[in-house]
């Protein structure tokens, strides 16, 4: 059967995440009951990050089995929160969540005295001064292969807590910093654990050393708070390159 | 009387304008209502730049008679989608609009096919081709002193319809163009009005020739439709250097 695959947009705000749940607004179910109008039958989608309820995405890929279907007449159907980018034909079995080779978060933290109504939905607001070589020294403590069960609930049921990150760094952009996050996968609330985890050794709350041995299979307990959902965007999606085209 | 000077980020979406008007929200009516609680008196506020419904704003000014208000208190007292940013004391008799040397706005325009959830509010979203050297043009003619009739209502009742621009720009940021522009002072909907023939010229629907030849007292009738306000921000003031303190 054909494989379709969308790039899809987001404010998470209003959404109780990605997650079809009944009686809620999710955002699979928007787009799934568009696609249904357009393929006339049901389909299930597949998505390549599972974001939670208030967080956001620019660069969500999901996937089906289906034809693709028209881009403008999808987002004719969808409400105003949620938009298809891109709407294409996949590689026969190409699955969204399967077949990504790694995922890229971006988490936001405004860093000044007064709230910004204009950024209100899309990033937190800090008061606190930030230590920011402290930030930057646990970014380099990130990256590689690490046992993250400090990071996830102890009700979470993963075969692995092991995880590994590729790159991980805060980036100053005028009174915003911003924490970028690639890695192969994400365990549920796993950056919210991390960003809460660092502004508590930015603002002088815990120590710097803790942060490694968070690293290493330490009980959910150890590490710091979940960060607010709403500074949290999902903003790409790497999969391996397509293959050349036979020679025929 | 002690003059105190705030600056103001408004999310404008829900807002009538700046201006009070009875029985609507405005930004007016919810700052002169927070300040009349710290100052336990009516206040009344002179603004840099009324901005009309829709219009958002990261660096508006405004003045009134009275001692300065506690920054926090004052953003404890207002709703999400205003803020002040700072709050102190003025020189005496300084007036937000009369003393302001000049106005910067900018219009974010989002070129793709596809809309932005997350920039719904925020941009104007256009997916005609668009001519960047035409634009690139205007802003070039629009630097200097011109008659802007063209670009207000013709029901506006200004003394004078000669304004100086200092500086205009397109810039591309990603998938977003910005205009940027800086004059002395702006007539009621003139950004929009520029921003809406600018853009009708970088499509092709009206020749480049014309928006010089508008910039000189053409009617009204003869530029373009007025852009939606959503694009649009006031993004600074700039008032005369303070004096020296006196050496004494």
């Amino acid at each position: 059967m054909a494989t379709s695959r969308l790039l899809v947009e987001y404010d998470g705000t209003n959404f109780a995440g990605w997650a079809l749940q009944p009686g809620l607004r999710t955002v699979q179910g928007e787009l799934q009951r568009a696609l249904a109008v357009l393929a006339r039958r049901e389909v299930t989608l597949t998505v390549a990050g599972r974001t939670d309820a208030g967080v956001h995405a620019w660069g969500q890929v999901v996937s089906y089995e289906g034809e693709p279907v028209d881009r403008a007449s999808m987002n004719g159907l969808l409400p105003d929160d949620v938009a298809v980018l891109e709407s294409e034909a996949a590689p026969d079995g190409f699955n969204a969540r399967y077949h990504a080779v790694s995922r890229t978060y971006c988490y936001r933290v405004l860093r000044r005295a007064a709230r910004s109504p204009l950024r209100l939905r899309t990033a937190l607001h800090v008061r606190a001064d930030l230590d920011r070589d402290a930030l930057d020294a646990c970014a380099r403590d990130l990256v590689g292969t690490h046992d993250f069960t400090a990071f996830t609930p102890v009700e979470t049921h993963h075969k692995s807590f092991v995880r590994e990150v590729r790159s991980a760094s805060w980036v100053a952009d005028g009174d915003q910093l911003e924490f970028w996050i690639e890695a192969t996968s994400f365990l549920r609330n796993m950056n919210r654990a991390l960003v809460g985890t660092m502004l508590q050794i930015a603002r002088g709350d815990r120590e710097q050393t803790d942060f490694a041995a968070l690293l290493d299979g330490a009980p959910r307990t150890a590490a710091g708070p979940t960060a607010p959902a709403h500074g949290l965007a999902l903003a790409s999606v790497r999969y391996p390159d397509e293959p050349d085209p036979p020679l025929s």
